[in-house]
């Protein structure tokens, strides 16, 4: 009998469920003799030993499931290399869990931070498959992740929903995307939705040439402006800060984000009412759209497939439209941001978007 | 030629075009020779003699669209007793502009305020018909209002997303639902979208009571609990004040919202980690749900048929599945709260739901 | 130990799992120990003792679920009367299985047929409370069965999508909407989203009624032209014939549902390209809408209490907004239809929706 | 003033609008001074000057609205060649409108038969962009049609609606999804709406297999089975005819669509009631999903630089995550059909989902 792990790692997303369903399936259709075991709560669960022997019935029905079966907990990355609370080697415990229970292959369902760990675990010698999940779709390596279609259909909903009655009245709202690092969701959401403005870390703002873009609007008889703004968003100022002098300003802040001291800044500015809407982690929940069922269960199959090949230490990833792998080492913690410069920047740019640059 | 004027006043809502078009459809196939003058951003319009000539096509494929094609506007009942900044009478400037227009009736879709307008106006000696708009569903004399339906769907689909990743992590999330007087809309969005507590500006709460709930929950082993709190909840502490020490402790207050002074509270008190979402004005947005459609279109019709009938001064309701009316000078200022032993308060205690009382 | 049989019966609908857990969730918290079976595929696991016990997890997140977890089998009222394929009484046995479980009461959610044969088996003396479960909302006695606004959700987003297309294309478009005896889907669906002519059972029509709509639309520059079928609409023709006779001539029909038929008439007498859409058991299925999860929860609820309170015999029902009662051997067997006369056929002529008569 | 031409072709789809306000924003934005032509259905409107001047307005607010404000119609390309009903040739028709209107460039949104007249049109010296239109997503030379996910989303929606009511129930049901010659929108639909069989024309199917399938699945406890059937599925036996023998037997057969077909046979084969479900045209119906939106929004800018660029002749494609070009000559007319090699139907297959072959 083969023995394959697998876990869920990271802040939760829309595809997990469907991304192991497709994992299993395959691997009870390629393996005669095949036993599957779930962590619980990701890496803690492996560090732990507390675990699940999941069985075919347990992946049935669960295509369209938010959340996940296993449960999840952010293990960032940092602290892998630090001792547990009992004084003893989180890496340590993790490869005897896997060692214990004679685990043929681990397969990682995570983000940036978790195939980082995977990656750790592969070079300390056990069998690791990764599988990109984030919201962020900032996997480097990767053209897309799952999570990140979902995750775009509800930001820009809610984008859809502000713009009837931001129609009605006369006002600014701003929409508040998760990306506390990278820009790509508010920046597909903002384009999908009709954003006006769109600010991202990636592109520092100056938030008086967001003023601007609101009055231009008013002058030529448009009643609202529409701003899509990302957590990570910065202003020019704060981005030319040193990272020391602006965690200090940065705690003196009373605003519990960053939309709420945009909008006060844009109301002195402009003197137009403006209000803020945080879809917040509604962004990460209810099912997976079509697309990231369809990209969950080819990446999964896949999975299944490079276990069975033993092409161990690779994330799977899409390419071009295609399945295929590249090596945890080169992927591992790199991030895939937005280039100020790139093309679809530039596209929105030609549909008259500000930027605030 | 009998001629119809028509405005949208007040906060906007889903199913105003709806019923703009049921009134229009129905008065276009009762008249042989009507007009329709829409004022544009509700009292405004009528004051200042700002309204389109409208005619059929444009209520045709406007059934489905959010907003409204009217504009509207805010204007509080107790300022239309003041005079305008030229020191001009408000209800003066109205009359004049509804009998310059040789006006036969206004139709006023609009909620609380608008319709105590309405009286007044009527009152003044107008053909005045109100229809009752509100997400709320706080207006007296009728069992449901347009818009209500919509609204809670958008705050149960809100609920929904948080489950998912809820469920996944374990968190205790906050959702601030739309009402700052009436909690009908937290109370059915939260008993629609299975939340575990629902804090209602009709029924104070304790803190420390939510904070029980919470950590009954994790007892249990339930790694989450989800909280529907309205705009307007309130504590027993602050209910217990006075209007004046009441406004002095809010001015203090850094919280831009209810939500985030609860989420650290609660923080404090069970140790676990809090998050908040805020889908604000989305809640107003999108298009209507099939049932505001059906009802808005009831509502239009049989406003167009009481013009016809010459039933001036009412606003027409629905009751016990019957479209009627009711005289707007019995209805016009009176709220329709939720009754802490209302019976759906019952019900959804006997769901295990907590109110904090 | 007070122990409680529930069943569901006869066709799907959204809303079975919701109205589950609220009956369970009040049992729960009203009784001290209390054990509630479920018997599988409706009566049929009655009669067989076919049944699990439940638990209250079993009860947990599946408000939002379609479908139900206990399954379901038509179980036609006068099959009821016969002996099943072992020659044995079927009310007997459902009979045995109630009083060898020593149950204290069986709780029926169902529709029309199934509640007559609760009524059945309350007249031969076992405790039976009903729920008035079915998408075609014809249970007399009550203003609303869950089901029915979920699936008007589905039958209004079929005819919103067929809109769009229709209107870039110049066609007639046919959209079947469930109700075989019972109109209220259709007529709902077809006020919701904007069908230009509305076809059902209660309100035979003359084809050439609705070929003249079509091309008095198309003679004003409307291109399209969107039909609301039901599935049981009938032509006047058909309506005057007797039983047998129309019995004999649907035998011979070759179109597999009323919509061809129609369809290839309408094309016949206008020359305009005509097209079915059939959404069929897609109106069943999915989660349950925010309005019958709040509706479900409330009489769910209320049914658990009854229970408690000993009230058998009774149907729960909605009225006037208040969740009542009402004796099953008064409701059982009656069929709430849409009265041609009825307001709402009238207010749907005054929007200008042709019925064919 | 530069002036461009603009038209829709072929059947309508979800992201049309979205396209055009696309090429029309970034248009506005390259040129000083610039006219849109917007052509009325097609290339019938350029055939016979029926057009209408667009200013910026007409675009705004289209980006989520189904259909095409410019109206489409079918004009396959083999009637191209033949003269008009008044003897007139259609091409020189096209070209002496454009001649006449001195437009810069013609824009034509359509699918394959549309890009193929674009090409003629392009050989006869017109300068012509083309833009790639179809919810089949069976244009060569793009990774993806704007229109696709959008119906994809649909087709999936009807199939997870499905599977809720089935599982109450013990049934086969079948989804008829769209696509006559091309099995891209069934094959992905099927896998992210968890189908059990999946027929396409590419793949011809042997009705046996597929009732194997259906019994293999009751053996081991499944009680339902869902099939997604492409408009164009065919069986072995048909596939080997020609296509006159073929064409021949369709004429005889009395069921209106290929799934009334297999649900016939898989009941006489089974013993298991089948249901048969026809989304039909509300899979190009209802507004663009968000990925279409960002699709398109891309797609039209870059339409809008070629144009400026003076590209002419070329499909504006999606390769690689890149908008890019590809000359009409090499791509018009040319099929991207699944071959039923394609690493997606593998992956299918590893999931478990039968194709009949």
């Amino acid at each position: 009998m083969v023995r394959i792990g697998m876990l869920t790692s990271g802040g939760d997303c829309q595809s997990l469920n469907a991304t192991m369903r497709g994992v299993a399936k395959a691997l009870y259709r390629l393996y005669d003799d095949i036993q599957i075991i779930g962590f619980e709560d990701g890496y803690k669960g492996l560090m732990y030993s507390d675990y699940r022997i999941m069985e075919p019935r347990d992946f049935s029905g669960i295509l369209t499931e938010g959340g996940t079966i296993l449960g999840t907990s952010r293990q960032p990355f940092k602290l892998m290399t630090e001792p547990d609370e009992n004084g003893l080697d989180k890496v340590e415990l993790m490869k005897q869990t896997y060692k214990k229970l004679k685990l043929e292959c681990l397969v990682v369902l995570g983000g940036n931070g978790s195939q980082k760990t995977a990656n750790l675990l592969s070079e300390e010698g056990l069998n690791v498959i990764g599988l990109p999940k984030t919201i962020d779709n900032d996997l480097w390596g990767t053209d897309m992740t799952f999570g990140f279609q979902s995750a775009m259909n509800i930001a820009t909903n809610a984008i859809d929903c502000i713009h009837t009655t931001a129609a009605s009245h006369g006002r600014v709202f701003i929409i508040e995307v998760m990306g506390h690092k990278v820009g790509w969701l508010t920046l597909q959401a903002g384009i999908a939705g009709g954003a006006d403005v769109i600010l991202i870390p990636e592109i520092p703002y100056d938030i008086k040439k967001v003023a601007e873009a609101v009055k231009r609007r008013n002058k030529v008889g448009k009643r609202f402006t529409i701003i899509a703004v990302a957590e990570g968003a910065i202003s020019k100022e704060d981005a030319a800060l040193s990272k020391k002098e602006l965690k200090k300003k940065q705690e003196k802040k009373t605003y519990p984000s960053v939309s709420y001291e945009i909008a006060a800044k844009l109301e002195e500015l402009t003197g137009i009412e403006t209000r803020v809407t945080i879809p917040g982690h509604m962004q990460r929940g209810g099912g997976p759209c079509a697309y990231d069922r369809v990209l969950s269960s080819r990446l999964g199959t896949r999975a299944a497939q490079m276990v069975y090949n033993g092409e161990y230490g690779n994330l799977v990833v899409i390419r071009n439209n295609e399945i295929t792998k590249i090596p945890l080492k080169e992927t591992a913690g790199k991030l895939k941001t937005v280039n100020p410069k790139d093309s679809m920047v530039e596209e929105a740019k030609l549909l008259g978007i500000t930027f605030g640059d």
